[in-house]
């Protein structure tokens, strides 16, 4: 058996997110149905972690095995041969034995968009949150510095397995800047890993803030409340980009 | 009458171009229709220039003469609620009595944007052209020259008003950009005016150049002969935006 890395960028519009699920087709299968078409063997295929539907990816990592030798370029080549092209292999690569994309990964970076112009720019509506309730955007700033840190995310999480206590929490975000880009601005997550919906739940509730409808000091109450409830709604998931996996 | 003019975006992939035409849905017909609508009465608008199917405007000038008030921000907001995504009135404002977007127009700003990474980049596919022949920049840099000044560009039009000789075929290119943008790179054309096509039909002879096909100082030659065959194909529309129409 010999283990292969991929790097793979994709649109989210057009997919039910990374994972498989019935009904609909997810990024995950549309990759693994094309390696199994050029392997002709069934192949399973770990990624970094999910990406919610609607969410794209500039840098997305997955590993698979394969007992077989591959040319690797050419294998490249034919996957976007295959694949819509929504989905891009950036790279394949042979990976060590032990490489895991998903244990091994020691943090992520992900990037939102929010655009501020009153006029909707067609070019970045399908990637951008346009926000059209008030924007005050030294309130976002104030209420962005408390999410810096290690800190309990369970209010910003809609993961059900973090229910019953199975899982923790806590997460480092190292990282939120805030910076200006043409119609907008970015915001730039870089965290040690991200729970599930968690940066757009934070997102939606610095948008309360931005707009007057939450203060910005009642972020660390949101926090020690651990209810989902408590804080603000999930941003739109056009505007969130999976720039990057970070590996030692 | 009083005269207003309309700054216009619009991602042109849903539309058969800006001029009107039968049994296909033109830019300039969409906002027509808009505004016959709110405004209750025939309306027709008059555009810089056309742009043709799949061509991108950031900003395209119109204008159209009305009899009565308007008040400019609820219609500017108005006619935003009816027209689809894709097209944006960015601006309406009032225009003197003889303001002409068209025959007013000194010049106008294309880019063009060349995707050159070996793997498709699924968020620049559709605003870029993908070159997956051979690229030799030195090659294209040469031939970009040759463009640049007061010129015949007879042969790089497909305007067929032209063939009667009604209208003159010179045209100046004050400006032919080759600027590194990632993944690529970002063609800037200023000039005087563009004929039909010519934009697309000179990139596409700097792409035959680019690729070894036609040597760089053929090009004057092309331009002599006054002959649309004796230049490239038209490049892809969707790499192509109207940037800016240039007034006094």
């Amino acid at each position: 058996m010999q283990r292969y890395k991929l790097l793979i960028a994709y649109n989210g519009a057009s997919f039910a997110g990374w994972q498989i699920q019935p009904n609909a087709l997810s990024i995950q299968e549309a990759i693994e149905k094309a390696l199994a078409t050029l392997l002709k063997t069934p192949t399973r295929i770990h990624g970094s972690g999910r990406t919610d539907s609607g969410v794209h990816a500039k840098n997305q990592v997955a590993h698979f095995d394969y007992d077989g030798a591959i040319d690797l370029f050419r294998t490249q080549r034919s996957l976007n041969g295959i694949l819509p092209y929504e989905i891009r292999i950036l790279a394949l690569e042979k990976a060590p034995q032990n490489f895991h994309a998903r244990f091994d990964a020691k943090g992520k970076i992900y990037h939102y968009h929010l655009h501020l112009d009153p006029v909707l720019d067609p070019f970045k509506k399908p990637f951008s949150c346009h926000i059209k309730t008030p924007f005050d955007r030294a309130l976002f700033e104030q209420a962005a510095r408390h999410f810096i840190g290690k800190k309990d995310f369970y209010s910003f999480t809609n993961e059900s397995t973090l229910l019953g206590g199975k899982r923790s929490s806590i997460r480092t975000i190292k990282r939120l800047d805030i910076i200006d880009e043409p119609g907008g601005l970015r915001l730039e997550f870089e965290g040690d890993g991200f729970l599930y919906k968690m940066v757009r739940n934070i997102v939606g509730t610095l948008l309360d803030v931005a707009a007057g409808k939450t203060p910005p000091d009642a972020i660390p109450q949101i926090m020690a409340a651990r209810d989902r409830r408590a804080a603000g709604a999930a941003a739109a998931p056009q505007a969130l980009f999976l720039m990057k996996v970070l590996y030692r």
